[in-house]
């Protein structure tokens, strides 16, 4: 039982399958044997080497699977029961953590001195595939697991709850930070997984016009079957110039952007009304530029909020308990399967989105 | 008394002093005879042409009077009584108004047939000065009178209150907006007339650190009697590594841009904390770029919120409350005096930030 | 065109159609035509003199009808035009409206000389059928009608937004208070209409088991419809040990209470999760008692919340679009239609609950 | 270095020094070394009994000292470092603390097998004195000390920090929680040392008129130290009355009750206008009941939150901050020093509230 297989990032361009010895377990880790876990865009840039990590790091931050060994100071679990953890998976009792902020769980490094007198980079409470070997292989360690491990409710199949550590907690947390009142109407930009789940999550808390916009009308299909009112092909029309005229020239109450681009993030702005809120969920990879006129020239009581996904086991204890009293139905995104070992073939299919890939389920 | 004086925008370059007529009083509106008005920034671009107003608007936002004549359905008021008005009037009664964004009053404008399909502005709740006549005058006619008269305390002179319609009630906004907690540490960018204002209110709201940033040592001097902490001169250091000294690497809670500049938003967003928030204040007159870095590619759980000046006779109220319980003193922003009839004098020391000029007292 | 008929409250007992003179429109007000109105329990109070109320009122608080006349100052409406306005139709220049509290807008009252040194009542938004002329009449007038009237969007019958003055807004209102997160466990006491309207509210907010209590099958039933996911009948289980038990003894996120007893109110504390919120929503008629073990001796961060339905035309607004966009269906809690000459049968089958009535559907 | 002195419970009218062993370090614990400890009230209702614990259990909750001893887990400190935690040490891990509520962080005892079917207790973070030994001893075990340990500030002495792990946490709470705003009135009832906390809170968070009611003038002389504006003593006058006319009929906008009784409750809801907050800091020992007039029948928006003591490392940085930054000055509480073996007098005049006592310093 001292070896595993696991996908580890060698090279840029490569991420292979290779042999780690099972870690050792701490007083306050878990050691979670992967029953199923999926691919993201994120580790699709840290394929492409855009987003560096350590060679020889195990990849993948979205664990299905069976608690395997506790360590001796974690209570209130069982060997053997099935668990999920969160992409996100801070300490919770670091200053961040207390200050509301668990995701961006960075000052634990300046305590433990794994940091200079630079500071902490935000997006610290991401280990998973980042500082730590992640969940693309037969075995991971869940750090702080007290705080992190969340038993699956009977009922739920894996695939049910694969969404639950990151996509699902991501695109939630754009419809959380838009602010949605009731009688809201909310536009989406993209509608990849983490669009979709955020056009489930306005759904759920209340917009009573939801507006999808992508260049995909398979996703804009399914975007329907998630909640949206109403579904615009950046092809067949210009979809600021729509919005502003569906809502007869007042703008959307809250725009949420989910792809990271300049395009969809000035979107969001231009349709935004005065006092709204425009969502961030996507990762940029350029600076962003804020139109002069969109912004009011800064007097128009606007809000920009980004997001990274929370983590944490309550956290993934409430979404499972919107997927088990069938809220939503996100079993629609998981679209492909795969064994571990076919983790190479998973992320060429995945990263060239062929052959209509929403996500896919790698099952070691 | 048909006839009153006026200072009114004739073209770029020029306001000047002009015989006006003494507007009517329809049943929800209130005459008010100026005793004492104020210069603004905002009135600078108007008179470089900047921001564009109609030849023959008179220009001016700060009102402090005595009401003159009251509408037949406004009720609660007395002709002879001291009043002022905020700068931004709100008709209260909008769409927009009841949305929660009185300053963002533009549902009226569409309501009542004054803007097309492509939508209302943002700002349209400033109507002094802006939309109709405004106070750098003998005489001002004040709309929705109901909703925008606020009686003065007994006690308080003209120049007590002259800050509340505006200058106040936006640097205090600022520091709303920066959801100041208990120990916070914020810095604010900028220490004019409305920085000042915010660093006086982060005071107010239990900063527990506060750092003043600006490059004109006078002004830092009175920043310290606002309530700064630390004051940080950029022509003597780098405030941003500064800041990320001071802060041990962690970054302020808050941080507040208070002059408009690219400068001044980056260096905000560089020095505030995963998980904080960039209160912004300035009036920006070109487009912002957000540096990826800063941003944490838009996964640092930042927050950006702009600001518009609130109104209303409520909000008179409480920030006249403040000045008479003596919580604040910005008796020290009212540096110069002059007569309405010295307005062109006026307008040329306060352009040009002549002789330490923070607000000019205006009197009719 | 001078008469019309109203049903006034007599006496104690007797609420009888009479005929009154159709009302002068002054410069803010509208004059509306009632299509339908309907009687809610407040008018039943009304009825027994259990609610004071002036000889020669009035009743009725909830239109729906036609723009027949508009006051001179008031902007953007048509006659002849379909609108609703909310049961509570607050001035929304008062300092209380301006203060975040519309519903309470007391302060008109001192400042028009209306009330004494002792202050002003709660509840002083509420007009329509108690400081002013109701709705159950042929006409109403309508004041502050520029804050007030609500235009219906084509395609929406009058029944459909019927319930939208009062019980919707109440109800939706409940739910907001209770501050739902995703994932939430919500327990709702009593399913008569506002009760209902509540578990709607509740399913559109994102609470992801929701417990509906009644003692009355036939209402547990279309709580369900409603969105309840489980529903308990108080005369075949104890709901408070129920309801530990079904969240493990946790208790739930929030409660909502919707009768106005002391049974209601002590079992919604009873049920609540340390740190969780209790809304309510009842009309007491008695002092309450608060249990100290519910309570945690003061020490359990409960909240406890009171709510007076928001009126006003963006919330009209709002709770229409919610309407239009089939998010609920309100439709069966009309149960029963009356014309207003047969009035004080529809009181004496509303007041007695007979015939299995939820409301009534008045048409002048 | 076996064997430490400890005060115990014994038997009500009984707290003793006994001696005790000190305690063994888990992987998760800190030992500290206590400087300064004090006495709080509710240490007296467990003297007197009438708060449960088990004999033999050492008192106190209020710990400042140095780190003698770390667990192997706790990373970041250094043995001999001066460190101060809350009198609440949550784990942190609990879903409950997740959720929000750190101090009724009592989903740790479910899941550790502690608790039966009916549930966790409220307050069940207070474990110092209560769940487990607490600080009036020469040592004290910190357990979750990852999350608890706050190092105190160069240049502040033992006495200047003592407050914050209570007293200054669970005041400043009060006012944190009656959501206060430029402009505020604000009354609170009773003035001992919590009551003299939340007054300075009020002042801190920008209430522009603050009334403190008290029977005592000794205690509210230092009310108006701390920030109160008016005083009022109920043995002069009827504070209810009187402050409804100091606002003029309106009521204030906050009241916070700081003592535990039904007299203090009912007043601050008679004095709380419509759509106020009653924030409720007191320890009640007996039902209480909620009038139906003050309370509006249900219908005022009125707000009642309760709290317990905020606790964890990151909330005593920030109080220690204000400390540091000389906000507030909590100095003129600590109005007498004991050694730990003279704790039998030390209770006797605390709990006879003897000599002008408001707290006292108790150093082992």
């Amino acid at each position: 039982m001292s070896m595993m297989k696991a996908a580890v990032f060698v090279a840029p361009g490569r991420i292979e399958l290779a042999d780690k010895q099972i870690p050792d377990v701490g007083p306050n880790d878990a050691l979670m044997r992967i029953t199923t876990t999926t691919i993201c865009g994120t580790d699709v840039h840290i394929l492409k080497g855009e987003y560096p990590v350590k060679p020889g790091l195990t990849v993948g931050h979205e664990p299905v699977g069976i608690i395997e060994k506790l360590g001796s100071a974690v209570q209130g679990y069982r060997e053997g029961q099935r668990v999920i953890a969160g992409a996100i998976c801070p300490t919770f009792t670091s200053y961040s953590c207390q200050d509301g902020a668990p995701s961006q769980d960075g000052s634990y490094l300046i305590e433990s001195g794994q940091c200079g007198a630079h500071g902490y980079k935000a997006t610290a409470g991401w280990r998973f595939g980042n500082l730590i070997d992640g969940t693309q292989a037969e075995y991971v360690l869940v750090p702080d697991a007290q705080a992190n491990l969340a038993p699956i409710p009977d009922g739920l199949t894996d695939d049910q709850v694969l969404m639950c550590p990151d996509i699902m907690s991501t695109g939630f947390k754009g419809a959380e930070n838009a602010n949605i009142k009731i009688g809201d109407v909310v536009a989406i930009f993209a509608q990849g997984p983490i669009g979709l789940c955020a056009t489930a999550g306005a759904r759920l808390l209340g917009a009573s016009t939801i507006i999808a916009v992508d260049g995909n009308d398979h996703r804009l299909g399914i975007a329907s079957v998630m909640g949206a009112d109403v579904t615009l092909n950046f092809h067949q029309c210009d979809p600021v110039a729509e919005i502003m005229k569906l809502t007869g020239g007042r703008g959307v109450d809250a725009a949420i952007e989910a792809l990271g681009t300049q395009g969809t993030f000035e979107s969001s702005l231009r349709v935004l009304k005065p006092g709204g809120t425009l969502s961030s969920l996507g990762v940029y990879s350029t600076d962003l530029t804020i139109p002069l006129g969109a912004f009011a020239a800064g007097l128009g009581d606007h809000r920009i909020v980004t997001a990274l996904c929370p983590g944490g086991k309550e956290r993934m204890r409430r979404l499972m308990n919107v997927v088990a009293s069938n809220r939503v139905n996100l079993g629609a995104l998981v679209t492909h399967h795969f064994s571990l070992d076919e983790i190479v073939a998973a992320y060429d299919l995945f990263a060239h989105q062929r052959d209509g890939v929403l996500k896919v389920a790698i099952k070691p």
